[in-house]
């Protein structure tokens, strides 16, 4: 099926193509030309860079048609996730820079308006382009303006209730709007869920190209199932299916499309990965990969220096799972991501995919515990956003025993700003009844993990970074940690530093290089935010002249529980003074992780920087000092 | 159509029923008699508490069926909202106390895990029960139990992508669980969206008496539209429309449910209010109601002292509206909850009901924004808990002027735990780029909507409590205020009080207990949490000893942003301690609104009682002192 990697002629119809003005001067018959030449050029720029390249290669023909025949930027084209639009970004004057892909200062991974007029709406978290789509169509109808709206949703996005939510709407409002389901029949892992199932009998109905033409005709546009769709139940007439790699078929029905009055739903065939072998050969299509060899797509994957938390999280699920049944794993979507992929394969009744689909995920374990299982729900930090009301109303109200494994909480390097997992700890700290812990450095995790499968009073979250672990010696058996009880991990006299999670390792070196300073250090691991280590507190903010609280995370989270802790023991006065290091209140743009945890202030040199400044001390001076001391 | 109001034999059959067991020894014939009963039980009950009378009255047939039929509380029954729960209150052990409904220490109104073994999961947010029940299938399999699992969902919250989160898992885990479709054509409001329209169609094939048993049998079940419904196409094998107020009906199809293998859904048409004729005829159908006389329905409203918030909400847009062409309004499913009923009457277009549907209204503002319209997303505080990843990652990132009106913020009330507004603050707070505002009376919530309405850079919220305001006199027209600015109301010189929002008229009334103990206070309303007034925090911080901020909201919110500020200005140490006063860190009970203040330490008393304890001074005796020396 896939087909051999050829080098296609960049120059030849590319560099006559800057924006997609430039595009629409080529001949209709030299689009199959173009489209290979912007995939060769993806596959290049994403050799260099990384990033997503399965999406994209699925959507070149589909996004060489789209701009041939809709008048961007005018008309708005809205990708869902975005992470397929690297074509997109190639033919709207950003070819020549596709290879700062996801480095810092260079092109996002994702669209953004910030970034180009092509993009009217940036995206990274999946399913919301009809929303967004239909807003567009209706500020366009109120503004008088006669521009089409395009909202490219893939068929693992629909399966999240925001989809549908906007379908709703979208198919009572009546407005004129073009929803295309692309449907390559993947989320990132294989799709889950009965939508999934319908949309693969709906994709049987793809006539050949002698037969097409045969469909029934609907509003001006085919459609070949032979009964209305669910889409057409909700007010959208549904067209197709098509072949998405068919520029001449999208060419020819986007063109009726975009004529069409009122909303309509292309469902449009593709193939994750496309013309690019190994991409097609591979499981996950080159979702996301690494720097690549052109040739023989070998990623260039440094080993890793220590294990990564998502599998010790799950290695660590997995045996505890062997002995407490009730244990079992819910990810929405993230198999893989989760690390929760193995523990399926181990036990395949106990591993839930429920789909894009985090409202649901944490009802469903909340249910499950309820009814006496012991559920694991694994989300990524920025997306337990989409189930916090859910954490508040189905888990924590009823205290039921929900275990979150909150992965990617901190700072995610080239994904940027929409998926910095910067709030968990604010947004849960304010929820009664939760237990909420984060993993100073991987053996941690072990403990943490151990700790929630013990802990049968109510729900209980631990949060861990994104990535490899600090390299540091691993239990061979998980502990289980006294609730709210922190760890002295180093004892001085003047500062005392109070980490919370993943900056654990920084903590310790500011301490290293304050005491070199002269400045004896203190450095606890306060493992838990709630319940709070009131005692601790009270030792540390007692036997010390600062009180630095760090934390990879926002304002509102830790520190204001440990201001609470010394507000209510009444330690707010006369006693330690209360530094708190956090994330600065701004949106952290793509760049790699230890870049960004620098430019937030929250590596050593920050910690140190803080303490010197809360001090009154001139750090060159200090330094200085300390240095000369040392000689 | 309204069936006149015919007082039952309440003590016939319903004084032998306590427990479903009572009520399964009854002959099924005399099942109409016992629904007769419940209603008058339910009717009489609410009209001493008020409460949600219009949904369960139009699930008194099937309340009494499913208790008939389902052996409760093993099988377990999962109301989805559950404001239509009181008949099943009255059925499972608690008829003796539904006088108590949403009282202080009494009943809540909502299903509660807490309050009784038949309420396996609490609700009051919708379309959580398909989730949920999907857990309790999930477990009952694991633990090996053969208990069946019914979900009971309204056609309003099926519009929520959460309920199609879970039937999408639903229809591919393939459970045996029976999820009953209560359409009765109503959100709270008339519902909204193409699901609805839909959900007629369906309507329109139920049969009557004589030719329901053509029905086309479907896995032993009938079902009577002509073609398959987009619940079979999502795996979900669809049977009905049955009538829900034939209970003999009823009976029969949920036998069959009962023993059917895998999910099944249950269309089935019920009237909201039915059986009580005030309530039949009402536009509403008796939602949510005051007490009441029985014979006319005539409810018990106590005139109102000052005007309502959320109507001075909308009377200000309206009026803002007219100047603004850009500006429009957008409610889930809340019109007359949020006051734009009136805003629609007037300006129909501008005017969006998207259906229970939080994410989606977020978004699609986003989308309007991002075209050039001006939208107010009116949503509560606790029901924005379902629109916060959007609230993130669609409008604070991409910095789009998108105007959040937070209803309900603060203490609710007789909703209860569920309902508080309790979170906003503070998940707000975190997010960088918003503009958070706090209306401290009604005449500065007209201000602010002002505020909003001329504010374009961003995103901008306000939030206000539930109910009447303090009466204060409004202004003609609002003024725009200054971002960032807050107001000194009183000047003094020890104590300063910086409010943020609703307990503006309890830090004002403490201040006055304070000085008439000799302690000079100052009040000032913050207005604004971000940006926050550094310049009045400064200035209160450098002339008192104290600097006590006052929120109706929960830990991590204005106050950790007042903390955030001293540190900013280097003023956290040797200037006015800091006294932050918010919302105790437990989930808190229905009950008077003033009862809830006050046991939140949020009235006047509880401010002096913080103050009087960080003077290290005993309230009895410096009040003592204070009115020796007022002698």
């Amino acid at each position: 099926m896939a087909e051999g990697h050829t080098p296609a002629k960049p120059t030849e119809f590319l560099s006559r193509i800057d924006m997609p003005a430039d595009l629409r001067q080529i001949a209709q018959e030299d689009l199959g030309h173009v489209a290979e030449e912007v995939r060769q050029a993806v596959i290049e720029a994403v050799s260099q860079t990384g990033g997503h390249l399965g999406a994209g290669l699925g959507v070149v023909e589909l996004t060489v048609a789209l701009h041939y025949v809709f008048n961007t930027p005018d008309d708005k084209l809205i990708w869902d996730v975005s992470h397929q639009c690297y074509p997109h970004k190639t033919l709207t004057g950003r070819k020549g820079r596709l290879n700062t892909l996801r480095t810092g200062g260079g092109l996002s991974g994702f669209t953004s308006r910030a970034e180009s007029e092509f993009d009217p709406f940036g995206a990274a978290h999946s399913s919301t382009a009809i929303s967004a789509g239909l807003g567009f169509a209706a500020g366009r109808d109120f503004m008088k303006r006669d521009n089409q709206v395009v909202a490219i949703v893939g068929d693992g996005a629909m399966s999240a209730g925001m989809a549908f939510e906007g379908l709703n709407n979208v198919g009572s409002e009546k407005r004129r709007m073009v929803i295309i389901l692309n449907d390559n029949h993947m989320s990132i892992a294989p799709p889950a869920g009965a939508l999934s199932e319908y949309l693969t009998e709906l994709r049987a109905f793809m006539p050949d190209e002698a037969t097409r033409d045969a469909g029934i005709a609907k509003e001006g546009l085919p459609s070949f199932v032979d009964r209305p769709t669910m889409f057409d139940d909700l007010g959208v007439p549904y067209a197709g299916p098509f072949d998405g790699h068919d520029v001449d078929e999208m060419v020819r029905v986007l063109t009726a499309a975009r004529d069409h009055d009122g909303p309509i739903l292309l469902h449009v065939i593709t193939r994750k990965g496309k013309g690019y072998a190994p991409a097609e050969a591979s499981a996950d299509c080159y979702h996301g990969v690494s720097k690549f060899n052109v040739a023989d797509g070998k990623q260039d994957k440094a080993a890793p220096k220590a294990p990564n938390y998502a599998k010790v999280f799950a290695g660590t699920l997995i045996d505890l799972a062997k002995e407490d049944e009730r244990i079992v794993a819910v990810s929405p979507a993230m198999p893989d991501g989760s690390g929760l992929t193995q523990f399926g394969e181990i036990y395949p009744d106990r591993h839930f995919d429920v789909a894009i689909a985090e409202q649901h995920c944490v009802t469903f374990c909340a249910g499950m515990a309820a009814e006496g299982m012991r559920p694991f729900a694994a989300v990524y930090s920025t997306f337990l956003q989409r189930g916090y009301d859910q954490v508040i109303h189905d888990v924590a109200i009823q205290k039921l025993p929900v275990r979150f494994a909150i992965d990617r909480a901190g700072m995610v390097g080239a994904d940027g700003v929409t998926h910095q997992g910067a709030y968990d700890i604010a947004y849960l700290a304010c929820v009664p009844n939760m237990v909420l812990m984060a993993s100073g450095n991987e053996a941690e995790l072990v403990d943490m993990v151990t700790t929630a499968a013990a802990f049968d009073e109510g729900p209980i979250a631990l949060r861990y970074p994104r990535g490899e672990g600090a390299g540091v010696d691993m239990p061979e058996k998980g502990r289980v940690l006294e609730i709210g009880k922190g760890e002295v991990l180093r004892e001085g006299s003047k500062v005392a530093i109070l980490s919370y999670g993943s900056r654990r390792h920084d903590a310790l070196a500011a301490a290293d290089k304050l005491a070199a300073m002269g400045l004896s250090t203190t450095v606890a691991d306060a493992r838990f935010a709630k319940p709070m280590d009131d005692d601790l507190v009270r030792d540390l903010a007692t036997n010390h002249e600062l009180l630095v609280t760090v934390e990879e995370g926002s304002i509102g989270g830790f520190s204001a529980l440990v201001f609470d802790s010394l507000v209510r023991q009444k330690l707010d006065q006369g006693h330690a003074r209360l530094v708190p290091v956090f994330m600065p209140d701004i949106f952290i743009d793509h760049d790699k992780p230890a870049v960004q945890v620098t430019a937030a202030g929250l590596d050593a040199a920050g910690i140190v920087a803080r303490v010197l400044d809360a001090l009154g001390m001139d750090a060159q001076r200090a330094m200085a000092a300390a240095a000369a001391g040392a000689e």
